[in-house]
């Protein structure tokens, strides 16, 4: 059987998780908590259960769910969608973010992505007949140079895939980063594909600018999220896809044929945790003291680092310890002291190599400063 | 946006069923039960909830339900399939479909399917860029002339669409019917993607031949099924993919980029539920009383049928009541008589209206009864 993605081998994350359990290693590597999440969510999940709430869900979702969500996104961000129409419940972000990609993208079409980059965009675009077309971020700083994309563009460039907050190097759009991408896509037929899945996890008092906080951004975009990385369940698998009406028909068209509809009884419990806003609002404090305890356990170590501006990583550099491969040295680190963490290099194509590890701190306090105490000798 | 799907529009089963809960119809048309999953099952997801088991299961599924669905598929059909190789958990029959199709399926391949076919066979042909070719089975006996579909296979024939316990017609495999299907592929490249969603619901003593029992067969077909049928959990979205191991590793590198994983505490539940078999094997019987039941309260209507054979599906003819097409008398009964059913045309691509209609017996018996008592005043 002749493959399609002949280079995708298992994703890293469950390479890493993988050799985290062999290992018995503190687990620093694949992005999800190592903590529960409230209990009273998952009692409400055993109340919808038990009082039958176990059947298909319609299509698009349950509507207390879509409904709660254009709310909670109009008091965020001030920004209308409407329930019915325009938002959409998936089986996770990578679900909406595929679906999202297979609406827009024809045979030929060029998609401009941003590397470091998550590992399911170029398949999502490969199973559409889409050609990926890199603009690399660089070290330190991963800032997007807006000309740079703009060189990038051509008549055959249908959409734009962005992710803020931006995983794995934490950087945030700024509002400016709204206008530029804004200023590029207008006259054009282009599509925004945005990963927006950290939105509730942001620091230092910087704010998530979401792409549908711009008029014109709004119109062609796509806002993939996900309950997961909000309420600490990653393991639930339900995402969402806001998008314009006409954006949604054809996103729903997909949909309905890939998954169908996403698990009843977690959509309805969901519905009722989004009405508590206190639940997202204090996330990104609540995280911000990870970053921040574990930062102070690395502080004394040869690893150098600018603190994280969102989502739950932690970039370092290991440039003055050792000119190892990321990918060898976060095996062996695994290994011989017991700590995992991601090798950079993976959201390369070219395994571009800047010595740069991923270290999640969505993690138990004492795993932070263990972890930490253990890198410190390094 | 141009659509991909231009055919595509809400699926009937979403149409039937909001209009039955419009009309306070009783809801014959989509296919789920109007009763609840066993508490012990809703039980132990709370308990594994709980017990912290909400972030990502790893992404070919949880090893205790791989090894568990193996376990029960060679205890049931007597064939061993690898558990950890060959077993992948997916989000439902209808993500195990679309993966399937996408990983054998390159532009320009044909792909043979039968008529009346379940919805979401050609979006996920369309969407790799395949031909479907349709082989056509007709009332009253639905039985496939393997000769025909001899006739229909080219040089470019890459998969053969299958689903036994037939949705929407009821018909089973027979053993015959696996040898033929056998015969045709032999010595060619070509492979079996069966829907076996229904396979613990055939009746009258018939038993359901699984691709996977002919060692032909299993060496090329992807064996899809789920739980939600089983267990009266539609609403999970939980399935799987049994397939050898070259096959498997393609599908899972098409699953891993398409949703990654699924719910990790509904997963571990059905690993426990899946230990005790009294629940697939009284399954027949329990559907099989509701089919009779139902049959019973129709039998003094003037429609006429041939009992079903499998699946939780009954057709009728109405030729003897009405010439309608069977759309609008579907949504006629709904909203005059307040009976949902589902019009077959809509399983055929030029809607060919054969004078039927499918009524779905997973229901309470009084809503069984209290239908067929309204059905018989027509
Ligand atoms: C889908 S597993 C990967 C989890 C994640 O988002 C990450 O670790 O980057
Ligand atoms: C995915 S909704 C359709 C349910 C079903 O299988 C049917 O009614 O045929």
């Amino acid at each position: 059987l002749p493959s399609k993605l002949p280079y995708a081998g298992t994703t890293i994350f469950t390479v890493m998780s993988k050799l985290a359990t062999d290992e018995n290693a503190y687990n620093l590597s694949q992005g999800f908590p190592s903590f529960n999440c409230a209990p009273e969510l998952t009692n409400l999940v055993a109340d919808y259960m038990r009082r039958g709430f176990n059947q298909y869900a319609p299509m698009s979702g349950v509507p207390a769910l879509k409904e709660q969500l254009a709310e909670k996104t109009a008091s965020v961000y001030g920004v209308d969608y409407h329930p019915e129409d325009e938002v959409t419940i998936v089986s996770g972000a990578t679900e909406a973010i595929f679906c999202a990609v297979t609406a827009v993208v024809q045979r030929g079409d060029e998609v401009i992505v941003f590397e470091p980059a998550y590992d399911s965009y170029r398949p999502a675009i490969d199973l559409n007949g889409g050609i990926p077309v890199y603009v690399r971020l660089s070290a330190p700083d991963f800032r997007i140079d807006w000309e740079q994309v703009r060189g990038k563009i051509t008549d055959k460039t249908k959409a734009i895939m962005v992710n803020t907050p931006h995983n794995p190097v934490g950087t945030v759009f700024s509002k400016q980063d709204l206008g530029q991408l804004a200023n590029l896509i207008r006259n054009r037929d282009i599509y925004v594909i945005s990963d927006e899945v950290y939105e509730h996890i942001v620091f230092d008092g910087e704010k998530h600018h979401s792409m549908m906080t711009h008029p014109v951004l709004k119109e062609r975009s796509f806002v993939c999220g996900s309950f997961g990385k909000t309420y600490h369940v990653t393991g639930w698998k339900i995402g969402y896809c806001l998008a314009p009406k006409p954006l949604t028909d054809e996103f729903r068209r997909i949909h309905q044929f890939i998954t169908f509809s996403t698990p009843t009884p977690l959509q309805y419990a969901l519905a009722d945790f989004l009405k508590i806003p206190e639940h997202y609002e204090t996330l990104s404090a609540f995280y911000q003291r990870k970053r921040d305890r574990f930062n102070a356990a690395i502080a004394a170590s040869r690893f150098t680092f600018t603190p994280s501006n969102g989502s739950f990583f932690q970039i370092v550099s290991y440039e003055k310890i050792t000119d190892e491969h990321d990918y060898d040295l976060a095996v062996r680190l695994t290994k011989e002291i017991k700590v995992a963490s991601i090798p950079v290099s993976v959201f390369y194509q070219d395994r571009q190599d800047d010595k740069l590890l991923r270290f999640c701190f969505a993690k138990d306090d004492e795993i932070l400063d263990r972890a930490g105490e253990i890198l410190c000798k390094l």
